[in-house]
């Protein structure tokens, strides 16, 4: 198999099908830094906290503004590949369940000269605020850090 | 494992990472139409011409404007997720480098009162023009067919 | 006269500039599903919600996904329209008084061929939420149903 | 019946439905500098181009950058709302082809206290570069002048 | 020196580098109308209303719709370019601090021919609602008046 | 006076208004890494081009692609300013003329605490390919590197 990008190890912990644990451990052995939770809302800014709040809590990023801003655009990247153009859940009346991933490590795996980046990964449902009225979505951000 | 939705498949199979055969014609077999391939530029609208092309070829949807249109109308979505905003390519300098899926059947796996839907994914590279610096990106369109 | 298309019927509606009552009769005879309301708010949820709300009251479009998600998108291209770029009011601080009409039917008159959509038009003032203070604004959204 | 703005009657007159030389004629003698011209390309340019050059020609705007200025908007926000979003037509593989108006006047029929504003509206068809492939669209700007 | 355009007067202004008030009595003196305020928030609506209500308090535009809305239009374009795209501060979890201008005049320095025009410029600090989390941004806009 | 911001050292520089190769030398002492270039077009990528050619040229940046993401994103942040909105020149038929700057070093003159940024300013004017019919323009992108 060929060497995976942070984006794509992201990615699949992220879609939580098959076995997770397992590869979460395996990427941690190789020194990435792996974190996945949950947000739900129709407020993205809801969204874009729950992310940062779990980077610092979890320690991925240092509390100095170098990284908060490298962890930041890559949240509104993502959001914005989620949403697919403009950034808005309840202003246009729709909700998001999701996913969130958050690594930070090489770029590419066993590569060290790919250098640190920080990659956010958003998967789930997007859609109207009333069960099963919604449809899967995707987004997803990198940043060098 | 829970039942998937269109989404998934196609992001699985866009990813390309483990057994995608097999996957592909388990997917097959439950009357998903799906199709894989490659497609490179700086000019977006190359991109757009090899999903439709293939669309069309692969008899993925019918000859008449109401499937084109669902077809359309998900792949711009899934450049705008790529893009995370304005779907320019070259025009800001950049290039692409993906592999898209395109699969049609129920919105979810198992679920035929979900509906037929189509879904197209793109995974892969973005970057400058230059080996090596790009990072990947994802887009996802779902429209219903 | 040349045929007219779905987009033209609401746009003409939407304006309701001569004599509406004939012209409404005159394409529900022809099997066109045809509704006119009015939205005023500085806030883009509620007239989505406004639109939504009339479509299925008045059983324009089924109870499900796959028509709500054709709904949803036609409202939110007409709403893209009509602010001319980002889908947003009082968050810079104008507001928008309109007529919407929902037409459902073929895409051209008397032309089965051309299959079933759904257009959504929005007409009406946008502007400083100041008396007098506002302009003109036209947005239209067209999907396959 | 009301008093029409600005932005209905180039409306009426680029949906080119009915008694158009009437309501021309009506609208000249009411002061309105009235001009409508065919526009088609996959080149949004070219459509801006066509709409400058012949509110020129016909003078309907002064050769000054104010009045150029207010012309160019006018066209920008056309072309937005006809596009909903991004103003691309070839570099999205769609092309448009369309009937434009450009109107000078008061915002409002017989309100000299409304000011002199100019509007430019484009209708016509949007989609594949392909016959029968396109639907129906709109766009509309208001500049005062 | 050369003639200064009245986006660079705006911008000298608004930056509050050097000696600003000897700055601002010369432009007076040539017939500029000159206002510098302050405005801070995680919601956009609230520094369109300070520049609004400063433009009216101050004289800056007369109280009809034409110069309103020329007005409006030089702020969203400012903040537009303050944002770098989608005009949203607290909708993504960011606050904005700035210092802005307001200054009404021709376009061009000494020169009556190029007409009457407002510049708004926007120059502080966007980002994190946290001290020291944030980086600077500008925007301007220029509209004719 | 105020510490200055690099943003602010960018734009002082860019707008060339007073005593610029005092300024540029004051700011080289300080470690700033400076540079500033001409460039026109109607051709978003060849500004982005003329922008990335100069700082490698001159070696702001190192030949990885860390730095080069840094570069490209603040390039595009500073153009999509420029531009209010979205990244388009020739394709809305408008035109570019610039200078350009970028500053490397603190995020804050004289405050090694605030890391490492790198600041992109184009300050020119925007307008018709025709002269005299253009007005100022302005924008920065800010990253860290
Ligand atoms: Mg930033
Ligand atoms: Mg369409
Ligand atoms: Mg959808
Ligand atoms: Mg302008
Ligand atoms: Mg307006
Ligand atoms: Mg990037």
């Amino acid at each position: 198999m060929n060497k995976r990008g942070i984006g794509k190890i992201a990615l699949l912990l992220a879609m939580d099908d098959g076995d997770m644990e397992n590869l979460k451990e395996f990427y941690e052995k190789k020194n990435y830094v792996i974190y996945r939770g949950q947000a739900g809302s129709m407020d993205a800014k809801k969204i874009v906290a729950a992310i940062e709040t779990a980077a610092s809590r979890e320690d991925i990023i240092r509390e100095n503004y170098h990284e908060e801003h490298a962890l930041y655009h890559a949240i509104i990247e993502a959001l914005s590949g989620y949403c697919r153009g403009q950034v808005m859940l309840g202003e246009v009346l729709r909700s998001a369940g999701l996913t969130f991933t958050i690594v930070r490590g090489t770029l590419i795996e066993d590569d060290p000269s790919s250098g640190n980046w920080i990659a956010v990964v958003l998967y789930g449902q997007i859609g109207s605020p009333r069960r099963g009225f919604e449809h899967e979505a995707v987004g997803m951000g990198i940043q060098p850090i």
